[in-house]
């Protein structure tokens, strides 16, 4: 049984707002479709691109009155026949509308589904396939871009650039082995050696890159510590209140997306719980602490707060009594200045009231700076997802070996197949030049939602 | 200014979907798309019912790719030209469609004015509009069915044809006083009394109505109430858990719609949370006990439940100590009957274990039938919404007034006053003869949601 030439059919929209659009696709969707519909003529009648009115009957029983819009294949998202029914944003209507539709014979789309069609249809490759669910998830100007390059095709390009100069060697490398009674050598070694490391270091900057795009994507993690009442919640609070509201004024966002993350200039930040730091005996004192210490490990900007009262006229803040890596941004704060304006802070130290809010637009755009994005918006390639990082590095491992097997003079034969690994794994990303196993596809998709 | 004749923008779907759907409506509403879409063609040369691929661009920074459907004035929900652009499911991508095209001119509709738009040029009633509401809010058989008679004017025609009946009275009763000097009587007062109190008795009967309305559409309220340790808690898990299952398995729907209330034979039941029932001294129990008397005058259902080990073997449950309205239903139910097999239960009185589950349908069964929705199915109409309840009292408070002026003959002038102000009440309730002001409309629309 091929479950992919199923009708499969999914509510497309979250449950909630005015309209609802449940999708289905497959070869006959449409007269499918006009076994619960009825408009002016039938839906498989239509053209392309087409819209049409009608209502939804469950035998003489009206369920809703709807809008299809008809899609022919080629010329759809899945490549297939689809149609897209738009109907009043009812739970009730909804369900309906599925049940009429299974019971005529289509079946519930599995999570990502449909993009799983448009991929073996060939309209998207793996990593613009996958850039889909990183788009809708998108929050922030940084996670849009992200997903948008990736969706649209510019890191496919760069890793089949790389893969294509691969490929070229190893053909001449293999074209050696049907004459390896002769001893020719028609790859140059030095020039595979070269191209290689070049391809190397293209693959270590795009691994490197992987850092600030994940951070881009699961939002930039900052950690706000210092002495207990220095202000730290006030902080947060402010920061994220004030940007929550903002979020929902826009978009109607629901509280669980931001919880505690705040959009500052397009970029994502995530802030972590952290307990006060200060000398103690009290047990239960010290592993908060101890957490705190596992916070400023995991963040990228460490914010160190403090209390403006407890400073000297001088105003220089003590040195933090933990270590960085040299990755980390230490941003000096220091808080409750409306209580000592006789303070004369260091450049380098941020001075705010995070009860008047006075100083804090400073505080973002020093966050905002410390995170350099502008490799985002020239079209470079920057990575998110964590699967291609990890085929990224799986492609390093085996051109590591295929080097060394140069520098060891491997026998081609051997040589040739390291080389075949590393194409591997790059076509692994774009799911090109291998055909990935259906369970490895699930898992992929199976972090699309449903309708999708 | 006239707000009327600007182009409004807003979602029309909920956040966290795999497609989000953006609404804009108003003269001019394709030419503004086109500024910041990019197709094969503009849109504003587009006929209607079609749908166009193309990019939403900032500048030149793409912001998604799109489907947008075109309206052409009348053919349109609000009956003005329309778009409707189908984008990614992200916040961020609405939020920045959202914001594009309120740069290029457009504005944020307000909640329902789309609706107000469809209503104000003809294309819906007032009662059809509010139909809309309670079709989306739907989330079971029997309030769709409630909400789509209502939204396909069911109602409208009722109440039209008893305005009509009164209107051609009263312009009967006005020409008397053309000739006032002459004391004719055009409108024969034995017919104008047999008329009217036909009407009175089809508006009691639409008054009547509305307590089961309004109970389906709100949920019929059930109190399940028994000595303490009866199994109250454990049978209304069972009776939630197991329909929030199945409703989360249908649609996904969200857990807060559905709380505390359980879909059965497709009507809502709200099970109102009750203390045990016995003679206390203890003041916070007292307390409790208090809350469940509340709920006991507040429900349509009463299931009195009592612990099956703690009858005799003829299995007679004692009567309810507490009183019931003719209008409300008691069900009597024994739990834990697998601990007792020897019980012999009177024929009106339903056994079951909530522990294992057996002996549920039964109980289910008698709930539903509590109910009586044949009419609902029928082509009845029934009246759900309070504003409309409200206008229908007052209909009747001025009838009761026109009969009793008849009746101690009222000089015609002020009888046909009396009338007119019936014919007022009744228009209210579809909009009809009677422009309503801005802020009644606010009002009523406030309740929709913001795309719609």
């Amino acid at each position: 049984m091929n479950r992919d030439h199923d009708i499969i059919v999914a509510p497309a929209t979250a449950p909630g707002g005015a309209i609802a659009v449940v999708r289905t696709s497959g070869e006959g969707a449409l007269a499918l479709c006009d076994r619960i519909f009825r408009g002016r003529r039938p839906l498989r009648d239509a053209e392309g691109y087409t819209v049409h009115y009608g209502r939804i009957l469950d035998g003489e029983r009206i369920i809703d009155d709807v809008l299809v819009t008809v899609f022919r294949a080629p010329h759809s998202y899945t490549g297939e026949e689809s149609a897209e029914i738009s109907c009043h944003g009812s739970a009730y209507i909804v369900s309906e509308i599925l049940r009429l539709l299974i019971a005529a014979g289509a079946r519930t789309a599995d999570p990502g589904e449909f993009t799983i069609r448009a991929y073996l249809a060939g309209k998207l490759d793996l990593s613009q396939a996958e850039a889909v669910a990183d788009l809708i998830a998108s929050s922030s100007q940084a996670a849009h871009a992200l997903a948008s390059t990736q969706m649209r095709g510019g890191y496919s390009e760069a890793l089949e650039a790389l893969r294509d100069e691969l490929l070229r060697l190893t053909s001449l490398l293999e074209l050696e082995l049907d004459f390896s009674e002769e001893e020719v050598e028609f790859a140059d070694r030095t020039q595979l050696r070269d191209i290689m490391t070049r391809i190397d270091a293209e693959i270590e900057r795009l691994r490197e890159s992987f850092s600030l795009g994940n951070a881009l994507k699961e939002g930039v993690a900052v950690a706000i510590v210092g002495a207990p009442n220095a202000g730290k919640s006030t902080l947060l609070n402010r920061l994220l209140n004030e940007e929550r509201a903002m979020v929902s004024e826009i978009a109607g966002t629901t509280r669980d997306v931001i919880e505690e993350c705040a959009n500052i200039g397009g970029v994502l930040f995530r802030f972590l719980d952290t307990a006060g730091i200060r000398t103690t005996d009290d047990r239960l004192e010290r592993m908060g602490i101890e957490r705190t210490m596992q916070s400023i490990s995991r963040a990228r900007i460490v914010v160190l707060l403090t209390d403006a009262t407890t400073l000297a006229p001088t105003g220089m803040p003590s040195a933090p009594d933990f270590a960085l890596r040299p990755e980390q941004t230490l941003l000096h704060v220091v808080n409750k200045l409306d209580l000592r304006p006789d303070l004369d802070l260091p450049a380098d130290t941020i001075g705010l009231s995070a009860r008047s809010g006075s100083g804090l637009d400073t505080l973002r755009r020093a966050l905002r700076n410390a995170v350099d994005t502008a490799a985002l918006y020239h079209g470079d390639v920057t990575v998110s997802n964590t699967r291609h990082y990890e085929a990224l590095t799986a492609a390093h491992e085996a051109l590591t070996n295929a080097l060394r097997g140069l520098a060891t003079h491997l026998p081609t034969d051997l040589l040739s197949e390291e080389i075949r690994q590393v194409i591997r794994r790059l076509g692994d990303i774009t799911g090109r030049g291998a055909i990935l196993p259906d369970e490895v596809l699930g898992n992929i998709f199976s972090k699309f939602c449903v309708g999708k």
